[in-house]
C-alpha cells in the first residue's frame, strides 16, 4: 500500500493520475496548506522540505514530483508507463525536469513569490512578469514537446502525460489563455476524457 | 560517440564528471554564453530552450541535466552509477530534481533575476536573499540528504554525487561559506580526490 501526502490544485495531481492509470493500491491523505499544515511538525518528519507531494512506499518516503512519477512506472511497470530502453526514459525524464525545473518555477512567482524576495514591490514585479514566462514556456512545449503527439512522448502514453494536463491547469489563473497553443489544450481534452484523469480528479 | 554542449561554471559539470565516471566516449563543445552563442540559430536547432547541458547521442538529443545523468548512468550500466531497484533510482531522482527545481533556482536568482522581473530593484531584491535561500537548501542536504554518507545515496556512489558536487560550488559566489556545512564540506574534498572529477576539471 503507498500514502499519498498531497494538497488540492497542486503538481501532486500528476501523481495521483499516475496511480490511478498504475491500478496501485494507494491511500490519500490531505494536507491542508490554508491551515499551514505543511509547516507542522508531524508533517517535516515526513517531508522536511514541507511541500507536495510526498509519496511513502514500504521502503520509504519519497519527494518531488518526477521522482514520484519515475518509482510509479518503474514500480508497476506491467502499466506501461514509461519507455524502459534508457533513451525512451531520459527523453521523459527531460521533460518532467523541464516542467519542474523550468515552468513550474515560471508559475510559483505568482503565488509564491515571497520565496525569493521580501520586498512587496519586487514580489509585484515578478507577479507582473508571470503570464510571459509561462507563455513563453508553453510555446516550448507546443513547438518541441507536442510536435508529434498525441502524447508528450509521440505515441506512447506516460505518466508525463500526467504532469503536462496538471501544469497546464494552472495557465488560467496564470493569466495565459490556454487556447494559444492548440497541441496543448488538444491534449488537455483528451485528457479528460481517460477515466484514469477523471477518477483523480473526482 | 556522445557530444556534450558545455559552458564553464554551468551544472555541465555533473555530465562531464558522469561521462568520466563512466569511461563513456564523448566528446566537448564549449558554448560560449559571453558571446550570447546559446541564443543563435545554430544553437537553438540544438537546444531550443538556449541553456547548457546538451547531450548528442546515436538516438537524438537530450537536455536537462536530471534527464542525462539518469541516461548516462543506464545506458553505461557497467558504471554502477545508479541504483537499479525502482525505489533506488527514485531517492535518485529526488536528490536529482531538489538540486534542479529548488537549489538551482535559489541560485539562478543571482546571476538570472532578469528571468523573474525586468526592474532592477526588483533584481536586487531577489539577488538579496539568495544566501539565505542558499544557506536553507544547503541546510536540508546537510541533515536531510547527507545523514548517512559518505555519498549521496550512503555507501553507493552514484551521479547524483557529481550533481552535489557541482551546485556546492557555486556556494562562495552566492555568499555562503561552505564551511557552514561539514557534511557537505567533507563530501566536496572526497570528490576532488576522485581521478573522474580531476579529468572533468582539467
Amino acid at each position: 500500500m503507498l500514502t499519498l501526502y498531497y494538497t488540492p490544485g497542486t503538481c501532486a495531481l500528476a501523481v495521483r493520475i499516475a496511480l490511478e492509470e498504475a491500478a496501485a493500491p494507494h491511500q490519500l491523505v490531505r494536507v491542508d496548506f490554508a491551515a499551514g499544515q505543511q509547516r507542522t511538525p508531524e508533517y517535516l518528519a515526513i517531508n522536511p522540505k514541507g511541500r507536495v507531494p510526498a509519496l511513502v512506499t514500504p521502503q520509504g518516503t519519497l519527494t518531488e514530483t518526477p521522482a514520484l512519477l519515475a518509482y510509479v512506472a518503474q514500480a508497476f511497470p506491467q502499466a506501461g508507463l514509461a519507455p524502459a530502453d534508457p533513451y525512451g526514459f531520459a527523453r521523459m525524464q527531460e521533460f518532467h525536469s523541464y516542467l519542474a525545473s523550468t515552468v513550474h518555477v515560471a508559475h510559483a512567482h505568482r503565488p509564491r513569490a515571497s520565496r525569493w524576495a521580501d520586498e512587496p514591490e519586487a514580489q509585484a514585479a515578478m507577479q507582473r512578469k508571470v503570464p510571459q514566462n509561462m507563455t513563453d514556456c508553453f510555446q516550448i512545449i507546443e513547438t518541441h514537446y507536442l510536435s508529434e503527439g498525441p502524447w508528450v512522448l509521440g505515441d506512447q502514453y506516460s505518466v508525463a502525460d500526467g504532469y503536462l494536463f496538471t501544469v497546464a491547469s494552472w495557465l488560467k489563473s496564470d493569466g495565459v489563455d490556454i487556447a494559444l497553443f492548440p497541441k496543448v489544450h488538444a491534449h488537455t481534452q483528451r485528457m479528460l476524457q481517460r477515466p484514469a484523469v477523471q477518477r483523480a480528479l473526482a
